[in-house]
């Protein structure tokens, strides 16, 4: 399919990401419908205006009228999510996600599909840390990244479709990873960047943090307030690429602490440039 | 001495820290003059107004005029000036600092220093990930926090007018600590990050990062753009407090490896709970 204005477009799971896509969605003219867990999640988003119909049960219905299908889900719901409705997807429905790990799912998922379904994955870099559909706001979306994740089974139209959907709702750059590219590259930048918050948060006992710290442990922190069961759950999905990479960071870690220890300043001197170097690149875009 | 309309302040070291001071101390009024490095620092802010007048060399009439002397220089540095120049302070004269570590610095220039004038330490919580006067903001210091770092020696007069100081640059908060309590706090909430920051930039030779990464990466290495020369001195000068404070992080870091490893959702599940309920209290100001 391609998105057109008046594409009917069903979102499945209705918190903080499928309530920000359907209010961008909403916003540039499409058709959005929702199916959640709570009713009382669908009647919110129905009175600010950014849904036009729901249900808080998988409505044949919604599913049968819809040209894209945006699963906002955790991945083991999804799966099963599937499993239990397919059946209602009208011929020709695309399919794509919201998920942060994608070896685990994409092809299990393009396994079980029907074949006269695409489901094209993509992983949007944008998040906060609060949850649910009053928290969602699409402005989340303006400076980050949206990452499409085919595999050799998806069509060139569907590929195409998928990056259009992040252009529309306003990603500031669109890119494509293999999925075993993108598990890799999220453990690193953010599963990793999670491990090392969380720890650094739970470390010290120290009280009264708020009053002596400056930016930096703020900034080091603000993830650290962070959503348990959605996270070990993408954590256990990821873990070897995840372990990989926290072995890497330990080591480098602790390879700092042996300079420091043995007051090696050409050493601490010589990884604080390349840090430096590479914290500009990142500024960058290289 | 008290701080008054038209008090005489002297700023040694004119980078970025010591422009932010001048910026602020000049805007409420104060009558505000600097020592420098370079000639082109005075030059420059004398040209932007916010220093009256300035030397490139430690001219003995502006400092025998200051009735507080700030000191934003690097703490080997600040020693040897105080060696080299005591001779020129007025009677009476009152000196503070910004210095990132105090007890390596703190008791030896109170034993060096002159019976006739007082040094009582500070620590502005604040900064940016560039340098110089010509990057100098005193819009840092808003939400900041700023440290006062008496030891028994200090009166009670000079804490308070040090105090104020905090008070009249627009810092959101002055608190106070011991030298030891300080270094052992900054430690964890300042170096370590530091540490942490570094060693996440340059653990994976990963490239064009920028195009995949979410904001979690960007908010963690924020300041792995780092000041070599300065951080490898304040680390050192505070080698035993870090190397602990690492040792804790690298164990809680570990600990959540192996209960990753071991598939241990509840256990992590619980760190995750910990750690967000930290968060929350930091933004508290618990």
């Amino acid at each position: 399919m391609q998105l057109v204005t008046n594409s009917n477009i069903l979102i499945v799971g209705l918190g903080l990401m499928g309530g920000s896509y359907a209010r961008a969605l909403h916003r540039v003219g499409f058709h959005v419908n929702a199916i959640a867990h709570k009713q009382e999640d669908i009647d919110y988003a129905i009175q600010e205006g950014f849904i036009d119909k729901g249900a808080a049960f998988p409505d044949p219905e919604l599913i049968g009228s819809a040209e894209l299908i945006i699963f906002a889900l955790y991945p083991h719901v999804f799966k099963e999510w599937i499993a239990a409705n397919q059946q209602h997807f009208r011929p020709g429905t695309l399919l794509t996600d919201v998920t942060g790990v994608k070896r685990c799912i994409v092809y299990d998922i393009q396994d079980m599909l029907r074949d006269d379904v695409e489901y094209i994955s993509a992983h949007p870099m944008a998040g906060r840390e609060v949850l649910g559909v009053r928290n969602s706001d699409d402005r989340i979306f303006r400076a980050a990244n949206y990452i499409v994740v085919p595999t050799e089974r998806n069509t060139p139209e569907a590929i195409e479709t998928c990056k259009s959907l992040g252009r529309v709702m306003g990603f500031a750059r669109i890119t494509e990873l293999t999925p075993e590219k993108h598990d890799e590259m999220i453990a690193f930048v953010s599963q990793l960047t999670h491990c090392i918050a969380v720890a650094l948060m739970t470390c010290n006992d120290a009280d009264h943090i708020g009053t002596y710290t400056g930016d930096s442990f703020r900034d080091l922190t603000r993830i650290a307030n962070i959503n348990e069961d959605m996270w070990t759950e993408l954590f256990l999905d990821n873990i070897d690429a995840l372990i990989h990479q926290m072995d890497l960071f330990s080591a480098e870690f602790g390879r700092l602490r042996w300079m420091l220890a043995s007051r090696d300043v050409d050493g601490m001197k010589e990884m604080m440039r390349k840090s430096t170097a590479r914290r500009i690149a990142l500024d960058q875009g290289k």
